[in-house]
């Protein structure tokens, strides 16, 4: 197959896509724009029911950020602890709090936390799955305890499959 | 539950949000959450309109980030521009493509994007202001036009007024 | 004029800049440039009185620097410390000696140190608060032992009060 | 000559130093905490005078940040160009006015500026002399115009020569 061929190739696939998406974006295993603005405004009803001041992030399945607000008077520093801990959750498709298990001194993966540009590895950041168990994405969530934080970021990734 | 009414959905909870709190709001000078996340959808909803697709970021007076969505398909690199575009505001007070008018060779600022851990001096970032005419934040645009971005980033800024 | 002069020359102009903005301070939540300075003065004070040599930095609401001043002969890598300390103890609203005792190995929040480009986890930041018990920015203290570097951002942020 | 002896030697050294410096600051080529303070405050009333709002940095010899005061309502992105502003005009000891006439395209040291962890080459750093001529330091003034700038940051510089 040479370029010109791969080109058509690529492009035939994109339009199909582009057209099978059009209609129904859930098949994809992105998280959508308004996915992503669903669990951010989840999470921060869970928080403001909770009482907690919280910073929100929701990565996509590239691990960029997609969505982001924080509440007012939450900390300064968890802007970027929210945004670590969703990276964090997507780069390893796990929650957070368990990544902390093997990083410890002595542990399998001992101060991985210093790649990537700083990874976090307490709870609060956790992997957001479609209804077909597919990872889309990630949220984090810092400002309350670590209790707190991962209990909203469950909350805010379970609103996909509502 | 089709696109349409995600964003109906969307729009709800943010309404019954915005009103809870219209009582205690723009007392200070800093812009509040639910501001920011007015702004954002307002800007959102003119590049749906408009069939652009950007990246769209919030800070608050203190230049800290306090919303941000990415659209569907749009840029990644539009990500850190849209930020970077939303501090450089805030940052020096100005529309960002002001800001390039003294930049360029020769310019009497020549060079200052290399500040700040990077500032961005074409258009896309514009101050928000209150209704009292001060400044509480600034908003950056990315992934259109350098006209498209500012008009998009000029509704959202204005959404505060209404 | 040797150095006993010049301090008081620099105690004489600031007393009058004091006086003359003695009316309209205090009604904002952020911390004023007289403020600082006068933090940044008391906090040096007592480092001369202990004959320790630091490094003192305070910063804003909004966790930006707003005045420092390195002693002579001080540690050239205590000016990022106090800086740093001074950052941390804002954007989480603590002593940063108390989260130390978090960040340990085994800690909840271990390893947070790497979020934030870099946060201090041991004494000598502390918040700065207004008459109101509101915060209004923070003051880190690098140069002494923790023990010596507490003490003297604790003298320091106390100055508001007076 | 052994280690031991050449730390015997070393601390001599220090200790003749040091009471030769404890008589008369002004005799080393360094700026002292306490003419940093003076050349802040002299800029600091003239930028008042002037009804300036200006972000003002000191460095020292070495080029570290030595004292810096930020006036409440300067830009908040004039905190790191002040800073920038002073080292750059230490680094080269040079008025950064002067050195943007030779980093312009097509200039001899064109784009410079991205070296050091970023310069800036319009006017507002000034090096700081002492009585004898002899370069001790550096002010950067950043906030006004370019021409405020320069002329604040003179008039802290000479704050020295008093």
């Amino acid at each position: 197959m040479n370029s010109l061929k791969k080109l058509n190739f690529c492009i035939a696939i994109l339009a199909i896509t582009l057209f099978s998406c059009a209609l129904q974006a859930q098949i994809t295993n992105d998280i959508t724009s308004n996915q992503a603005l669903k669990v951010l405004l989840a999470a921060k009803a869970k928080a403001e029911t909770d009482n907690v001041l919280v910073n929100i992030a929701v990565v996509d399945a590239g691990a960029n950020l997609k969505a982001f607000v924080r509440m007012d008077e939450s900390y300064l520093g968890s802007i970027d602890v929210a945004i670590k801990k969703a990276k964090t959750a997507r780069y390893f498709n796990i929650d957070t709090g368990k990544l902390g298990e093997l990083t410890q001194p002595g542990g399998i993966i001992y101060n991985i936390e210093l790649t990537n540009n700083g990874l976090v590895s307490f709870p609060g950041g956790i992997p957001i799955k479609n209804k077909e168990d597919k990872i889309i994405g990630a949220i984090g969530v810092s400002g309350g305890t670590i209790e707190q934080d991962r209990e909203i970021a469950t909350v805010g990734a379970q609103a996909i499959l509502n």
